[in-house]
């Protein structure tokens, strides 16, 4: 038996169960799971914004660990192997399959929503879900590149941000901390400006990258931008927040041929006039969801290279038992979180 | 002197006037022109949706004809030639020209619009602006080379149409009829989809590529387009209508990772939420605004090998003198019409 | 058992042998074979130009059939689906899998190579390798699409083939015919022109879409291609032949920023000065090797729009015991060969 | 009268002269030269390889400095603006320069080749050349932004680097140094690998963001990035060498669909099989020419958010009366050189 750490019934608390371990597949491989970051997606599921795949199911979809187990016909792993778990389970054969773009699988399912995920001692997954982790890298590191690290990097791909290109990102929580540091520093963005209400993460924004802050509690993010950029507003704005007023402001913020991708979850409506936002300007609005397995070699690669700080990533740690303790934090905001982790 | 039908007051009739021919300054050429498209933004003008540069002013911005006068230091281009005008004026020296962008150029402004147009004898232009036009292209076709067939270039090129997609085409008037053809037989569609109430344009689009045809006066597009694609839903979806209805309907039809490029210019507004529809779906909404003139090379390329049949375009040909009457023809679709061209 | 031609030792002939059906594994499915291409390659192969995975083996990369048996865990297809064979075995999972270049894979192998191929009664692939056929299309026309069609459209996405472009393509055979084709028809090529010595390949490059014709016996190509362009010379030339003199000439033939795929194989070298030929205009040398399966669905899409006609390209049906003589074809061009197909 | 430095005679050494200022056309600006760098390129038009527009000739195409004068219908620009001058002179109208890739212009000259350059106290060039530099960005580091800083750039943007990538750089003079530093800094490239026979380039390089440095004197290249990567070779190689035996080991170092871009100038010839080369691992050739203006304003944004550190880049300042001697700097490697710049 293992312990498991589940969601019985929607708006409910997860409770610490005793389950069998997984059965380990053909083609699978058992992980031993070392850390598991927790996102503000598992309080969608937990609350029922996001329906969840069967009831009890074990939550967590950023998983880093060792390789345990190996089932028939897999190649290319090995006993003790420091892997990332992708959350994406895809066919490998559909047409979105075909093009490296496996989050739009005609079977996708999501590990830790539609099927039992990393808040637990071990999981079975595909082989091909997995990614060797980089020597010295921490565990607790290794797992928040599944999704905090890994869905910004996403989100700026398909925004095809250029070197120099003005960029704003609105929201600095676990995922927008990563999206100013991947624009800055790997992206090569010129302007880079960070919006959030909270300072403490406006400061972490600064160093980690952003050459401006704006906390619109005090400024307009629209006229900030527009003063610091002579008017020529923002190419690229990546949206983090999911609420309508940030998501119109966001609009506002962007200049000729300007970007903007919306990667922030909320259901929220918004109202807007095509002709003069979005065509006016020649503008995208860019859906962005998950991240692709292709993009964790990426960012594989990058830690390798030491082009990537993640120390300032993680602010609380705490074990598997405690999840709902790291649901409540990230939930209130208690003792300026930006990563939460559960590690073992 | 010469004969220019102008615009003197907003929401009234074109009237016909004596004025003096325009100088030719250095850089520029003088154009006598052959053949002058009437668009569907001309009545906008007219009625004061979207503001002309000064009144009076002549209208018309899908300008063919032949080099008359050549100024100082213009190389390239000789008396006789026969052309056809870029309508867009730029500076082409700013960060968007030097991208090739020239449509969002800081100092951008619209011939027959911002500036005098082609509803005239002659137009002095920056030879820049020019395209020769390919032997035994007739002037009228040449003209909407310029904007009708231009604009749903671009917007296909916007939307990153790859063969095989599937797309819909929202519209099939003067714009939407070229879209039908540019995505069938110069991009390689796969299943093709025009929508339109009207049924002499289904028959059109019928024609000139589109594989299915659909009156949302008699049944539903989005369904249709599930039915047709077995679930798959549009990669691609061209709105040329500009109203709330064919916006929001539009969107229904774009599947996993669809991209859908507004043309169609409206005032109305749209409600939606970006979590259902952009997101989940990661979707791209795609503003487009006019052309580039890299665009009108193309054309003149894909003209010159035959690729392109312009021969069902333009249904009426009008005189100059007649531009009130080509107006009214647009405007309450009297007899039919795709294009309307003034000739002399 | 069922009926297998195989290659029992370099550089002899086939031989039809009785050898056991495979077996089905996990993931897998037994194709009951209607149709197999027979490709130049194969040539190679018998030959010695490429080495094979083992001997005796069974040839033929080119499959579509039936399904027979369906594998443990195969889900998305049924007894008696009409399906294409995607000859790239790959894993799924490495970093170019996972980018949807799985011609890249790290553990790639080669159907009718590396293990057995098409020229057989049945074969076990996995599922993730196959793609439905459109209804009415035949299993001649299915097969060819897995290389002889698909190819030709992996080097014209490579070369990333634009609207209006001139392309060249040197050589018209099995997959020049289709070249020529996708250039002109779905990807809209403008100025098309093709190269070849035999005069009966170039009257069939005519009817399928080329604008120009040279036959570098009577005439240099070049010079066709400068005169013709007016000295632009060609956006994109497409290499299908492989030899010294045909590369280099397809050099001579690129013009300003244009791009030559190299997709025939040939063991001759070419010399050339990187500052003369490819730094100063600004070329890009890009080669070709296989395609995706991406790209198959492309295919069956435009198939099934009707946007190919490949009732042409099949000049020679023999049955698969017949295999030795359909090489022999191909060799000698016995009869005007395009592309040879076992049937069954 | 003003001071000019120019060169009367191929293989002779410059002079130095007192010649009338350029006369300032409409459209054109007259700039105070206050630096200009020195380049590889000015030995090899001093000794015939590339040949001068005419004799005598002022080189120098890194030009930083003032405005002077401003000529007839110029806006955007007044006197005292710093600027840099863009060394591309193009027409503005051809297809190559409508696509933003005036490096092909049908009318291209170059500045300080083919057309009076800066090693002189004035120049008058198009207004459409100019860029506005960065407060506070010394002019001599402004000056190389025209070439030393562009060229890689335009390099990188070719070879389409992707963030963590495997790049090579061979060969870190004046613009490998840039390269190295764009690549790991701007590009996010994962492991870099600086290649070069001088030690003190290869500690440059180290300092500026290479992860491994190799002199090709004392180990093979090939063989230390076959070993750090594992076998997966490089993604991306930039030859700015120009030599047969570096392009060759360049080549050898590209992985599965690496891209290789040739930037170094010289008359050396390969020979290669392009099906062992190229096809075999999908690779491309790329060539690279110049750069583009769109290039300027990204690296002004770079410079303007602190990305870029050109402190070390330039070792040598001279008088433009000791042109010569900087032209001996640089073709004797006197001092350890990497970038020389004529200041007044």
């Amino acid at each position: 038996m293992m312990r498991a750490v589940r969601l019985h019934s929607v708006g409910e608390p997860l409770s610490v169960d005793e389950v069998p371990p997984p059965p380990v597949g053909p083609g699978e491989v058992l992980v031993d799971i070392k850390a598991s970051g927790v996102c503000h997606s598992d309080l969608n599921y937990r609350d029922g914004v996001g329906t969840v795949g069967h009831l009890p199911i074990i939550l967590g979809h950023e998983i880093a660990g060792v390789v345990d187990q190996i089932g028939e016909g897999v190649e290319g792993f090995e006993v003790g192997d420091r892997v990332l778990v992708h959350y994406v389970l895809s066919c490998g054969g559909c047409r979105y399959c075909s093009l490296g773009k496996e989050n739009l699988c005609e079977r996708y399912a999501m590990i830790g929503k539609d099927v039992d995920g990393g808040f637990a001692e071990y999981i079975a997954v595909p082989a091909r879900n997995l990614v060797k982790l980089p020597e010295g890298l921490p565990f607790e590191q290794g797992a928040i590149l599944g999704c905090a690290v890994s869905t910004p990097l996403h989100a700026l791909r398909r925004a095809q941000l250029k070197p120099g290109e003005v960029v704003v990102v609105y929201g600095v929580g676990g995922l927008g901390v990563h999206a100013v540091q991947l624009a800055s520093r790997v992206y090569g963005a010129g302007l880079m400006v960070a919006v959030d209400v909270a300072e403490y993460k406006l400061e972490l924004a600064k160093r980690l990258g952003a050459d401006v802050v704006v906390n619109p509690l005090h400024e307009d993010p629209v006229e900030r931008v527009r003063e610091e950029t002579d008017g020529r507003m923002a190419d690229v704005v990546v949206e983090l927040v999911g609420k309508r007023e940030t998501i119109m402001k966001g609009i506002e913020c962007v200049g000729r041929g300007g970007r903007m991708v919306l990667v922030g979850i909320g259901l929220e409506e918004i109202t807007l006039s095509p002709y003069r936002t979005i065509i006016g300007k020649e503008m995208e609005l860019i859906g962005v969801n998950d991240h692709l397995k292709s993009e964790l070699y990426q960012l594989v690669d990058l830690i390798a290279s030491g082009r990537l700080d993640l120390s300032a990533s993680i602010t609380h740690r705490l074990a598997p038992e405690e999840a709902n303790r790291a649901l409540e934090i990230l939930e209130h905001k208690l003792g300026n979180p930006v990563r939460v982790v559960l590690v073992q």
